[in-house]
């Protein structure tokens, strides 16, 4: 995966080199720097630079959009962080507990204007290009965020339901990525169609793993404590696939401890009963089988591009990482 | 005013005519339909309009801008609402009470990205254009909004550091409405810049005359209770040209009610105490002779346009409106 380590390690260094923000107000670009300087693995941006170069283009020519998508997918970190009322992102305090709800609400906003300031660098018809696919995205990515939101009130959740909402919720904006980058190297439609599809069923696949992970990871792996998801009542892919398998019985028990709340439970028996359910099921199983068949219509995406082979066996190899991790 | 009023109407019809917004997921869209619907002057939209046909362009060629503009306008509303708590906007329940934070939250996020995406229905090299001057408005206005905050904590505003905030704040996007008129129209840029610096000037005009308003105005036109910025210790000029004219006692008089809080004074005992001062040093005239010093310097920014004077004659009836209002 030389050129997926090359673009993270040349987005490193971006990062790196010099300020890319305003200085004043502080009390508005601190926070911003802060939650960019938490970290993370880069995987948006990389992807974005790794797609411009394997579409014809230098991986430095995605600096620019990288860092928008970067801004981007921290932009929705930090407004989650105060949805979910997270205390901790990364393990440091989230903006809205170092600072306050205020400054991360307004740091936010100004960070998705700032994107754009990014897509802008580029010559018109290629900004033009890529802030129409990135408007596009992250209005889906809205919607995406709302339907996770809904789904934790609703009782009328379908599988179909849960994909649509990770395709939105996740999946875009790793398909954006890739366009994006294939925007920058002057590719035609075909194949910025390909790698957008590619980065969407990617995508898929990663989020049902992050849903296993969750439940079944190796805590010291994944650096989190697993059944997070199951304590929040979230209904992943597992939970519903779950529901369709059970018997009368087992479903009743489903219903039961997903309706429960830490007053009436301990939330370690109701993780420990719902995963005992999840085995007797073997939905982990199914689950697999399902992100393989993401897996493959991804890579039937890649195939189809007219670039060479190499490039092809890195982007599978790089989707075989992603959706195969174990943290 | 005849083009400014055509414009309004012909904005209002459009926001009438269908719906602008997509219908799915409800809990995203209902709340932004619900804000924009709330009513307002359309101010903003107007200009853009007004813009475009004063520029040479047809009213009509302003709608989607218009509606951008008038969506992220409105979108700075509701999360500004959520930062001061605000229980109520134009008499009504204000997004976050009706719904919750996290509504108001995600649905404001939407609307900076559905703002764009009505920027994107113009010809690539207007949208272009729209974009780069609509992104960087956005920034400077979360810099305003972000100086106003600060300003709340701080001894050290000066009127200098108040004119910039206005300006961020309030000025910027009329500033920024007016250009994108002119873009539309395909105006040139000595154009864009005199109806800029226009929209600008105007603008710090109408936000002195919202604190004179809000400190002085008839509490039965202004739709609420005055003395609001005074209960708030706002640093406005008002206040500041105030102690910058104030003996040794005043100032100290001043200084300990703007840092005193609800719980150690009445509050309509500050108010007719800050507002008595004011009134002794006639900082309501200096108020008054600076708005006209700023509708001056718009007015000389029109007088270069070269475009009909009937145009001229209404963008100074227009200005003369917004400053002169006492609503």
């Amino acid at each position: 995966m030389q050129i997926i380590n090359e673009s993270i390690l040349e987005f490193e260094n971006y990062l790196a080199s010099e300020n890319h923000l305003p200085q004043s107000p502080s009390s508005l670009y601190e926070p911003i720097n802060y939650i960019i300087g938490l970290g993370g693995k880069r995987v948006r941006p990389a992807l974005l630079m790794a797609s411009c170069a394997y579409s014809g283009g230098q991986i430095r020519d995605g600096l620019n959009a990288g860092f928008a998508v970067e801004i981007f997918h921290n932009f929705t970190l930090l407004h989650d962080d105060i949805m979910d009322n997270a205390d901790t992102r990364r393990g440091q305090a989230t903006v809205h507990k170092k600072y306050d709800v205020n400054s991360a609400i307004l740091s936010g906003d100004s960070m998705a204007f700032i994107a754009y300031q990014y897509l802008l660098k580029y010559n018109p018809e290629i900004s033009i290009e890529l802030i129409a696919v990135f408007s596009r995205m992250a209005i889906e990515l809205c919607e995406g965020q709302r339907l996770d939101m809904d789904f934790e009130q609703s009782e009328q959740v379908t599988i179909s339901d849960y994909l649509h909402m990770i395709t939105n919720k996740t999946s875009v904006l790793l398909a954006a990525c890739m366009q994006m980058g294939a925007i920058i190297a002057g590719a035609d439609k075909a194949h910025q169609k390909h790698v957008y599809e590619f980065g969407k069923n990617i995508g898929i696949a990663f989020q049902i793993q992050d849903d296993i992970l969750d439940t079944f990871g190796d805590a010291s792996l994944i650096g989190k404590k697993s059944g997070g998801d199951i304590s929040q009542n979230k209904k992943t892919y597992l939970y519903l696939k779950a529901l369709e398998l059970s018997t009368d019985q087992q479903k009743e028990e489903l219903l039961l401890l997903y309706n429960s709340n830490a007053d009436n439970i301990d939330e370690e028996e109701k993780i420990a009963k719902v995963r005992k359910i999840f085995n007797t099921l073997v939905v982990e199983e199914y689950a697999n089988q399902l992100k393989e068949a993401y897996m493959d219509l991804a890579i039937s995406h890649v195939r189809q591009l007219d670039i060479a082979q190499s490039f092809k066996d890195e982007l599978i190899a790089f989707s075989e990482y992603l959706v195969k991790r174990s943290n």
